[in-house]
């Protein structure tokens, strides 16, 4: 599948590498097609590619939106044209380090980044997911050991099951999925209480398992 | 143990009601001493009693704040001079409903309810746990088959080890130990993703587990 990656951080270089392990063919969306650190990750397969953030929307199938939180509703105005029509898989989280660490949200409690991407791309159907995670594990599940959970929620059913179908080939089983992409507010919410955790434990190596009894 | 269960309503009863099945001697705090729910389930044992929010705290040797969000702080005022140097549990949430299920925070973000009772209990050890999971489940553990976790913040470690050493008779390991009481955020944040896989999973019979490997 053409998977465009918009993002060329941390983020966005281990989602594309593990796309391209999987078969996929990556498209790096950055601001500029000339950007230095994308061209370098690209140049390592003939699958991958670079373009701005409006070109890889366009070639791809389906998108994923891998930017910190103060830029990706720029990004996704950019990016709105070629986004028409097709399923993006939001991962951002309105992170504010303003004050430190832990971080604050931006958004939070009667709004969600997930609604107001959704408000801003009304022709594209945004999948929130993998937002809840770390990194190294959100398309490596299987890095885990032990049952753990993958949440989503969007409005558009047939949207989910194409992104559950997406990330089974990672290894994920069905994600829980809470509903309409409101439930955005969930999600990000979440990352308060990830951060925390994050500090307590000393390691982003976890995730939540929804007990639900044997 | 001499606990004070401050509040009348289903969660209080349900505490209560545990709390007498392990050995302790329970004082439910209300408004008024006559509360009838409350002397009703008095009448069921010798080591059940009723009193105010101020004489259930005085007598206690450990209090529990298991009132709705929105009466926390006037019944932690009410109770305060009884709750001086002591350990209370408040496993309050800050749900307000006003706009239908699933509820919002009323105080969130950068501010916690955990927080407010802390500051305006300056005497008193505020330990803010079991507000994360369902009323059935907080002194039954046992109750849900499969690993899963309890949170806990506070600014005393004593206190802490304090409530840790008392919910182990309930069936609970050690809980994760966030940190200071400024956490109560992450655990009250929880609440809005947990009202949502209630709703998503049309059942409470459920909890978090911290999947950290095998």
């Amino acid at each position: 599948m053409k998977v465009a990656v918009l993002g060329t951080g941390d983020v966005g270089k281990m989602l594309g590498t593990k796309l391209l392990e999987q078969g996929h063919e990556v498209r790096m969306g950055s601001r500029s097609a000339a950007h230095e650190g994308a061209n370098a990750w690209a140049a390592a397969s003939e699958r991958a590619s670079v373009g701005t953030f409006a070109d890889a929307a366009a070639w791809s199938e389906l998108a994923m939106l891998a930017v910190s939180g103060q830029h990706a509703l720029a990004v996704a105005e950019a990016a709105r044209e070629g986004l028409r029509s097709k399923v993006l898989i939001d991962l951002t989280n309105p992170l504010d380090f303003s004050g430190g660490f832990p971080p604050t949200l931006s958004i939070c409690n009667d709004d969600s980044l997930g609604e107001q991407l959704q408000r801003a791309l009304s022709d594209t159907h945004v999948v929130k997911t993998l937002n809840t995670l770390a990194n190294p594990l959100m398309l490596d599940p299987g890095a885990l050991q032990g049952p753990h959970d993958l949440l989503m929620c969007g409005n558009d059913a047939a949207a989910k099951q194409t992104v559950a179908a997406f990330l089974q080939d990672f290894g994920w089983s069905a994600p829980i999925d809470l509903g309409d992409i409101d439930n955005a507010r969930g999600l990000e919410m979440w990352l308060v209480l990830w951060t925390r955790l994050y500090r307590a434990l000393g390691t982003g190596h976890f995730n939540l398992h929804i007990q639900r009894g044997d």
